[in-house]
């Protein structure tokens, strides 16, 4: 916490006056009280980002899946677990935000109906019908005024492709791709993550530490708002 | 680290020369590389068991999902994911272990056949088949020779009913049972369970700490044994 502070006062403050809104974490769609369609994600790239928003001196709220990290100093972390908990805390912080950064893994789909109690093992086989989620960063894309908008996008092959396209039919202003692998990604401290921009230019980063990837992202955000 | 040595010191060495085999945390059955179906065990109930059994003189292994807790003093951890994972690691282990105690969640149905790379967004419902897993506690159950085999049920309703029939169906020794909910079973530092015996009887015990179930657990495996 010391050590927080005193990062705290070394950072330029040159988000002041700004609301950050930032999503993290995955989510969990049940199946039963006690099963759920989930992903691996920590949250930890998204808490990086809060806590760094903080350091330089914007308001933060920090919409957050289930994780188990500490939430930063002074900022707002509202925990949800559905993707549609999560929508409509996002929608509800939107308007009055200047920069939005979505770090979250979002479920794209959820079981058609969660069961009240648990279900008692069966036949050998089990078919499970799944709902589309309703596509939180599109739509904040489809709604967005002046507010930058920056998405992430994991990918397992055809990052460019993927984060590319993503970039464009979400209306973002920026997205942060990676290839999930073992020093980038879900669980780990380090990230590798190139950056896609709106005129079609992208910027590789190394791998380093997501703390480290959360300030640079800042400096590119401040960089487009000005 | 001081304090657990303390507790070491001070707990009775009623375990020495015996192995115990304790399996906690979740599994995941992968979807594709990054969506998997799981479930909210954190792994605290099996941490505090394994380090309530180390305490005791005994050789512990801890056979775990993906769980944020450390790994207990002198104690071995062998990590796993899925339920077959699992299964491999259990067997590979029960048949020189004195004692199996089985706090793990593990899934009941796995996807039957996981993507090899992330699925691609599309139509508005998607069907996923299920595979039944393998009932690794039922299977140690039929294994058995003379080692005491301990499980746990998670309900959400019945659980006398429940519980009981898990004891005879699995062939166990003792099972703890808990409703699923506030102040026991997942995610929580409490647990408030019921222990029923081969005989019929059952132990209802008030909401405690997991550390304190797990030595009362051990208590009760240790009268069993003798």
């Amino acid at each position: 916490e010391i050590l927080d502070r005193l990062l705290y006062c070394l950072s330029p403050k040159n988000l002041e006056g700004k609301k950050v809104l930032v999503t993290a974490g995955p989510t969990r769609e049940h199946i039963d009280p006690v099963r759920f369609i989930s992903n691996p994600s920590s949250g930890k790239m998204g808490y990086a980002i809060a806590r760094a928003a903080e350091h330089r001196g914007a308001e933060v709220v920090l919409v957050t899946g289930p994780t188990n990290i500490p939430v930063p100093l002074n900022v707002t972390e509202i925990r949800v677990r559905s993707a549609r908990e999560m929508a409509t805390a996002v929608f509800e912080h939107m308007e009055d935000s200047h920069i939005i950064i979505k770090t979250a893994a979002v479920a794209d789909y959820r079981p058609g109906e969660a069961a009240a109690h648990k279900i008692k093992k069966g036949a050998d086989e089990k078919v499970l019908t799944l709902q589309k989620n309703q596509d939180i960063l599109k739509e904040l894309g489809a709604r967005k005024k002046d507010q930058i908008l920056v998405g992430f996008a994991a990918e397992t092959q055809e990052l460019e492709k993927n984060a590319g396209e993503k970039l464009v039919r979400k209306n973002l202003d920026m997205i942060a791709g990676n290839i999930v692998g073992e020093s980038s990604g879900f669980e780990t401290d380090t990230n590798q993550v190139t950056l896609f921009y709106r005129d079609g230019t992208k910027e590789p980063l190394p791998v380093m530490e997501k703390d480290a990837v959360a300030h640079i992202l800042l400096d590119r955000i401040i960089g487009i708002k000005n």
